[in-house]
Order: structure tokens, then sequence, then C-alpha cells
């Protein structure tokens, strides 16, 4: 008999997790020589440690199928990093316990630079503990900072929900500069690296066009040069959109956001660049603005999806499990570039080691000389990747998004205390 | 040979008013006999001040067409309220010397309530300065908030954009609540008025769903009551969505946004309630959260437009001209609604004394008892004007938003010195 296979979601979650999702379970089950039963953990690795185990046959197809249009995780997502099991190997005789019990030989795990890290530790239970188990990756990130890969799912579609608000909230500050709103401000995630703030430049059709000024993690803030910039910016367009990464950081290195913080109780876990800079351009400047903050709007935005993000999110997901059916194991599906026009990728597979707990910034040559603005090769790199549109069924004004029943398969393990619970 | 006629837009701008910038233009074309040539002033009055009079005849007539899927005002609008003429004739003086420099006779003010009182001021010129005007205005506004109307334009499109980001940002701290976020803010739009801040409840597919807390500008700020709700949904649910309205107060009546800053430069005109109830509710309960802000992002998503809005938007237009045609002046036209399932609406028309200057909050029996939520009533209010989904073209991933020309009408009066230039 075939061992079973079990998916779970870890980290963020992304307009398009659940897209690949799909693509794991409708190609495990398309391979029913090679997998059992098709299983997914509640709230990641936590659930496999709570023998939390949702059994997807007691799911409607359909339900599974729409999937594939709803945002968040619909197994639920965790951020929970395993510990150092030389140390303590308490953890791992547990996920050994329940993998046992339910006969669980696969296991796929959907996150980020840090998730891979958990697969990676999955896939040393066999040497460790004894226990076979195959651990794969499938990548998922908004923050487009994982390495090896071309992209990670999840990206392209809160590019596209960014670059497009941005495109619409500044026809908005045009309509009222005048004698209102100069500036508009608004923050983006990306703790560490500037992708998303950077994708807000593709609103611009030509030159000169918002947003103005981009201020990447990446580049450390220069309080004197960004309001010359944003004097100069005003002075030529009479108004100035700034984007700015919540990751944007001081020159001695601390998060803007914290460093400006005149409150008795900063914001260090909750975004806050872009109050703090208002406050900032209001006092040194007097304009009148305006600022926004997207923060999970623009990773849940399945009604503005890339259509190219959603195929790809889909594809990592059943080329994980087609890489195990070849007899691979310990990698994670990557997405390679061919060619940006017309845009050509393919899925290609790299070690788990090769993407464990690393950060990709982005690379110097894609942000302007002037640290404000994307390069001509950035906007190369970005363009494809919000391409095409793939709207989720509407029903009385609003987009369907159906829930799983999540019916959990019968204990046969005892409890088991994690520490965090 | 007939006046010509001229349009103008003013106040916070909508993803819907160039639609009924199209009403307007479309329909003045259609009636050769009764009008001359359509005009658009920039920057709405303060363009009549200033004698930047769009030539429209210029524009490109697909430009024109495509105005209704382009949010912001295409023609610029202002902040600006006309004097008292009693005390200061010269404003009026200048706008008659501009109306007659232009052989202006029709006036279609595109705005809110205090527009309206600047549309009003304008059709008194006549009787007060003998110059023939006829002044109608055309309702708009996000917040609902105009008299003796069904609703406005505008508000629909940003209902929908409100209660469909609250559903997919719910899936989103849904996914993540056991091991991380617990609480998510989202700060909507409504100074005054708490109906952006009930659209979300629209995202509820049944009772307890998300937003479980809302808190209306006009239920006083209660504290202890509302940290009592928060544990207990957190209790009920795992988590919680609160939508806050920007104009939530103190029980004293000051703004909850500046009462509660910390700050030595409070954000009296930037928003701010969900950045200091993320402090409050961090500091009182110590649960993880994330909270956004969506300011014009909300108010300018034409991507994600409400079909009976762009619709309603596009007739009241049109039925300003229409009703002038008929030999009505100094009136708005309204929508008034016939039934709400199926909803069937029609246009009619009331003084403009009768919506200029006045706001209209949301009657108590909207509201739930509790005060965080609305009831069945508020429910079949709202329900049909976030209906159908109204998609502008896509190129290269984005939404295509045309500019007009905006090429100005040669001068024909000298310089004038507004005050405020």
């Amino acid at each position: 008999m075939p061992k079973n296979a079990l998916y779970a979601q870890s980290g963020g979650v992304t307009a398009v997790i659940n897209a690949s999702a799909c693509g794991v379970i409708d190609a495990v089950r398309a391979h029913p020589a090679h997998f059992g039963t098709c299983f997914a953990a509640r709230d990641g690795i936590l659930g496999v440690l709570r023998e939390e185990i949702i059994d997807l046959d007691q799911e409607d197809p359909l339900t599974l199928a729409a999937l594939r249009h709803t945002p968040g995780g619909a197994f639920g997502s965790c951020r929970f990093d395993l510990g150092d099991p030389e140390r303590d190997p308490r953890q791992y005789q547990r996920l050994v316990e329940v993998f046992r019990a339910h006969d669980i030989g696969y296991f796929f795990y959907n996150g980020g630079g840090g998730s891979m890290d958990t697969a990676l530790k999955v896939a040393r239970i066999g040497e460790l503990m004894g226990y076979p188990i195959t651990a794969v990756g499938v990548p998922k990130t908004i923050d487009n900072d994982l390495d090896a890969t071309d992209t990670s799912p999840g990206f392209g579609s809160a590019a596209k929900f960014i670059a497009t608000v941005v495109r619409e909230a500044s026809l908005d500050v045009e309509s009222m500069h005048t004698s209102s709103t100069r500036v508009f401000l608004l923050e983006v995630m990306g703790r560490h690296a500037g992708w998303l703030a950077a994708a807000a430049a593709l609103a611009q059709e030509y030159d000169g066009q918002p947003p103005m000024l981009i201020l990447f993690a990446e580049v450390p803030f220069d309080q004197t040069d960004f309001l010359r910039h944003l004097h100069l910016a005003i002075e030529r367009h009479g108004y100035c959109v700034v984007v700015v990464s919540e990751g944007l950081k001081e020159p001695d290195g601390t998060l803007f956001a914290v460093a400006q913080s005149h409150d008795v109780y900063a914001y260090t876990q909750l975004g806050g660049a872009a109050p703090r800079l208002a406050d900032l351009i209001k006092r040194e400047t007097g304009r009148k603005l305006h600022w926004s903050v997207v923060d999970y709007i623009q990773r849940a935005a399945r009604h503005l999806a890339s259509k190219v993000d959603v195929e790809q999110a889909y594809a990592v997901g059943k080329a994980a499990v087609e890489g195990v059916v070849a007899g691979h194991r310990s990698f994670m599906p990557v997405i390679r570039r061919q060619t940006s026009v017309p845009y050509r990728w393919s899925i290609g597979r790299v070690p788990l080691e090769r993407v464990a707990n690393i950060e990709r910034s982005m690379p110097r040559e894609f942000i302007s000389p002037d640290g404000y603005g994307i390069t001509q090769a950035c906007r190369d790199y970005l363009r494809p990747l919000i391409d095409g549109e793939d709207c989720p069924p509407f029903e009385n004004g609003l987009p369907c998004y159906p829930r799983i029943r999540g019916v959990l398969r019968p204990k046969r393990c005892p409890e088991f205390m994690i520490g965090t619970d």
C-alpha cells in the first residue's frame, strides 16, 4: 500500500497559497499508484504536533476546486519553528508518532524561507529517527524574498494590487491637489526586502508619473535628501505620491517606524512607517497629506489576483508532487524565467538547503541611482508577474470564498504539549 | 443661440464621479436646441474664478467615454467655499464676469452637501447680480451623508471595496490566529457618519462572521465595554476583526484619534483611529494585531466598482441636464428606492436648499442594540448598493485610466486674485 501524503501551510498567507494546495491535492490524487490518501494538517506543522489532521475526502470536491480562487490559508497557517533536533528530540519523536499513526510518507510544506527550514528538518527525520519520510517544500511569499526562484507565488498578486491602488489613489490626489491634499503616502509590506514597494512603480505609464518617490527597505532613509526630493516633486507636479516599505531603516539600521516613534508604546510589530512619515512631513513642510497602510489587505486581495501568479502557484504545488513521483526528495520547486518578452517560464527544482532561512533583497541594479525609483531592468523583471486577471465568482456583489469543513481524522496518539500551547 | 453649459467637480472625489461627468456631457450634447457647447471648469468653482475653462470639444470622444470607468476627478476638484455674497460680492462679480465671457447659462456642480451650498449660491446670482444662470447640483459622496437621496453615487463602490477587503483580510487573520495575529483592525472613512463602516458588515454571510465589531462615528467609544466585547469575540472565534470609522468619538465628543494620541503632533487631519486603537489593544490585552487604513484607496477603487453605483452616477448626471430641459432649476437629482428586493430605483428631484450643508447620519435603528453591528433593516438597505461588477479594461496587468488633455479656452477676462492663491 502506498503511503499517505500530508500537505500544510506555513507563515504569512497569500491570495494564491490555496491554489498551491489545489496543485498538490490534484496531483497526489492523480497518482494513486504512488500515494495513498491526501490529508492536510491544520495550522501547519502545529497541526502535525497536535495531531490535527484534516480528512480531505470529507470535503466537497467543488469546495476544494474553489480554493483555487480563495485567499488566506484554507487549512490554517502558523508561525512556528521546530527546535534543534540534537538538543531536543521530543518534537521530532512526536512528528514520527503522528506520521506513523496516519501512515504518512510524504510531507508537502507550503511556505517561505523559514518554512523551508522546517521542511528540511522534517526531511532529515529519516536519517535522524529511522522513520522514512519524503519532505518537499512548496514556495510561497508575498515578499518575493525566497532565493533561487525567479519569483514566489503570492508576490505577483500583491504586486498587482499595489500597482493598481497606487494608480487609482494617485488620480484621486491629482484631482485634489490644487486646494487640498499635496502628499499621499502608501505603506506596503516588506520587512527586509523592497520588492512590493518596487511593484508600485508599475503604476507608471511614463516617466514622472506617480509614485514619484519609493522608499525601499534596502536604502537607508536620508531625511534631508528625502525632503528635498519631496519638495522638488511638489514643485514639478503639484503633488507627490510616496510609497514606503514597512521595513524602511534609518542610517544606523534601526527601523524607521520605531526610530521616529514619539509614542510611549512603539509599533515595532505593527507597521507604522506611513503615519511616522506623515508626521515628519507635516512637521517639516506643513503640507496637507493623506496616508494609507494596506497591511493584510494587499496579500489577501484575491479579487485582483494576477493570472500568472495563480498559474504559478498551482504549478509549483503540482510540480512538488510530480518531482516526488519522479524520485526526487528534499527539494523545492522553483520558477525559472526563459524570457521576459514574451514571458516564458518553467519549473525547476533546488535542494531545500539552498533556500532554507535565506532572504533575497532587491539587487542594487534594480534601484535607480538616486535610490527613489526602479530601473528598466527591474521594470522588465516585474512586468510579466502581474499579468492577466483571474477573477473569482461574485454573488450578491461580493467574491465567493468557500470554507472547507475541516473534519479532523480521529486521534490515535496521546496528547502532546508543544510548549507554546 | 442657446447658452453654454459648464460642468465642475467639487469636494472629495470618488470612483464614479467621472461617470456623472459622462452623464452630464452626453445629455448636454443630446439637446443642441437647449444648450450650446459643454465646457468643464478645472478644479471646481476655483476654475471658474480663475477662468480655467476646459474646452471639451478638444477631447477625444473615446477618452470622454472612458471616463465612465476612470476614478478620481478627471477635471480636478477643490475644497473651496464661496463667501457670503452680502458681505463680499467680489467673488460673485467675478463669476458673472467669467460666465458672461464664455456665454455660460447653465452650471452643473457635482459634489456633496458643502458643494450643494456653492451650487445654491451660484443659483442665486441671477436675482443678486442680474445675470441669468441656471445652477443644478449633481450628488456625489462616498460618505453617503447627503440628505434627501436614498444613496449618493460613490458610496456603493466604496462600500463594495470595503466589504470585499474585509472578507478577504478576515480569511487571512483566520488562517494566522492560532499562533500569530489575533486582532485585525480596519479604519475606514466617515468623519461624521458611519455608513462606510456599516458596509463592512456586508462581508458576513451569516451571523458571527467577521467583522465582529464595528465602531461607528455615531456611537461614543466606551473603552471598557469595547475591550469586553473584544475579549468575548476572541474567546468565541479565536480572533477578532474590528472596523473603525475615522470619525469615532470619545464620550465627550472629541475625536478618538486625537484623544488617544500620545504624540507631540496630533493626527487631527490624518486619520489614525486604527493605530491608536491598536496601541490601546496592545497595551490592554497584549494580543498580537495588525491594522490597516485604506484612506483614498477605498474611494478610488474603480477596479471593484459597483455596477449599480456606476449606473446611478451616470443617471444623476443625465437627470440634472434633463431636468433643466424640462424647465427645472436650482435642484439636485436624487435617487429614490421603490423596492429593495428586487432592487428598483428611479430619479427624483429636490430643491438645493433641501440638501445644502446638511449631513445625514446613520439612523439609530440601523445600528444593532449593542452598538457594534448593523440591523437587518440596514443590511436590506445596503445590500443592493454594491450589486454587480463593472470592470474597467485592463492592459499590461493594470486597469486603463485615460487622462483628458484639458485644453483651456483662451482667457477673456483680467486676472483675479481669489485670496487662497
